[in-house]
């Protein structure tokens, strides 16, 4: 009995819908696009590599001063010192190193105004937590059209700025979400870019005690960054190109229809057509 | 400057409301209840120990059959062989380890009747994918009136069997959610339990590729599990006691009104007035 033959026999949930495009095709494959290496950050933990992408569309202010910190080396060393499973990684104090920092503080950038040149991608209206939600430049999204409001939304794998009570309070720390999507923080933080690989790694980040908030109060626990490089930085020749899905394909038009419409014989209660834009399968892929 | 000083100058997310008693006063705590020792399960994992809490209300004929299984030491050695970030860790497949088992099918149970016995907490109506979700004993469940039917959803930490096409085709593997919830699946799988500790462990469980659907073919590459035990077949000086929330005591109606009423300052857009029933912090607690 050949083990390919066993795995025939084994049970599965249905398969995600995922376009299976060999990795070497991407650079072709029109439901693909290559990120900017100006919006790519290669974050490297004792975990594992982490790619992140940028979105200076929708916090330029954020992504201007996050660059800055990457290209300074701020973040290289520094720990993940608030990490509650199911919740946020939070990392990034300068003070754990010792720097410190005159980083300048950055205005509320979190939601922004409609644009009708934005390629928006509908995904649910109305949703629990919005009237609508979607996806623009990959990036999961929603909007109000009420009062021509558009935010990125609390999705797993987005990467936000900490702050104060003050809106303008953000500087250096930041969270990556590491569970369901609290949504409820939408329009109250500067999300600024997403874990477009490597999530399995970010979960990898120790969890600080659960009953003390998930601090960790001795930094040496701390699961740390090694390095953080902006991809514009590294030479075209050493850097490894990341795909994320073109939202605005056809191809994941299909994507989202195939979810939403749940035809298959497997589903033997049909489930209600909707679509939670947090649960769309949306990671990038990554050629060396 | 102490570390104390520094973390209190840290940015911080707004704290998740928890309530924070001691451990060693969680038996004497209305708001928590202690696991019936029938209905826990050890699983040891080499990344570490998991407790899940079996729900026989709800999946009877499946909490019989993994009992069993567990108590036939069924599981012990078996690898997770299909793990994809963000949805599901699947193992439990005999063959792994050349155990061609004679175990039965068992019959579909993903919903069931309504009853004004249950002591039902309510979270959110309507849900996007439910007329009505909320507690039951622990659980997130959501329910439809229209049709007299209440089901365990698929929140992030739930444990169901997996199936063929076939709804009466459960046998042994599972799979445990470990992102967003799909809640696509709800009323169509045998969920049975959840884990109540021991997430940050799952979250540690090896992925397979993302393109094969995360299906890993060397069994040798599977994280796997080294032991599950039943709670009463451990004595009860060597077992740990494990504490779940009372989800019908003040103290989670407490919970539940503050997280939907972010009445705090540092919301400068207050949030919907709603709760998303897998967001809802619902981790269990062990002393020793």
């Amino acid at each position: 009995m050949t083990t390919a033959k066993r795995k025939r026999t084994r049970p599965l949930i249905l398969a995600l819908l995922l376009l299976a495009a060999p990795l070497a095709g991407l650079a072709e494959d029109p439901t693909w696009r290559q990120v900017d290496p100006d919006n790519l950050v290669f974050m490297e933990l004792a975990e594992g590599s982490v790619l992140i992408e940028l979105n200076p569309r929708f916090a330029p202010k954020t992504v201007k001063q996050f660059r800055q910190l990457v290209q300074d080396h701020f973040y290289d060393g520094l720990g993940f010192y608030r990490v509650i499973d199911g919740f946020v990684a939070q990392g990034g104090d300068g003070s754990d190193l010792g720097k410190l920092s005159d980083v300048p503080l950055i205005k509320a950038e979190f939601e922004r105004p409609w644009s009708n040149d934005f390629a928006f991608t509908p995904v649910q209206a109305p949703d629990l937590f919005a009237p609508e939600t979607g996806f623009i430049d990959g990036f999961a999204v929603a909007r109000d059209p009420g009062d021509d409001k558009v935010w990125l939304t609390h999705c797993p794998g987005i990467i936000a700025m900490a702050r104060n009570e003050d809106p303008d309070s953000s500087r250096t720390d930041f969270y990556i979400v590491i569970g369901q999507a609290p949504r409820y923080l939408d329009r109250n933080m500067n999300v600024f870019g997403r874990v477009i690989h490597g999530m399995d790694v970010i979960q990898q980040i120790r969890r600080g005690p659960v009953n003390d908030n998930g601090i960790i109060r001795d930094d040496m626990q701390t699961s740390r960054m090694r390095s953080l490089r902006l991809g514009s930085d590294i030479p075209d020749e050493e850097r490894a190109a990341a795909f994320v899905m073109d939202t605005n394909s056809p191809g994941f038009a299909d994507l989202l229809r195939d979810r939403r419409e749940r035809k298959h014989r497997f589903f033997h209660h049909e489930p209600p057509p909707v679509l939670d834009v947090c649960q769309v399968p949306n990671a990038g892929r990554v050629t060396k």
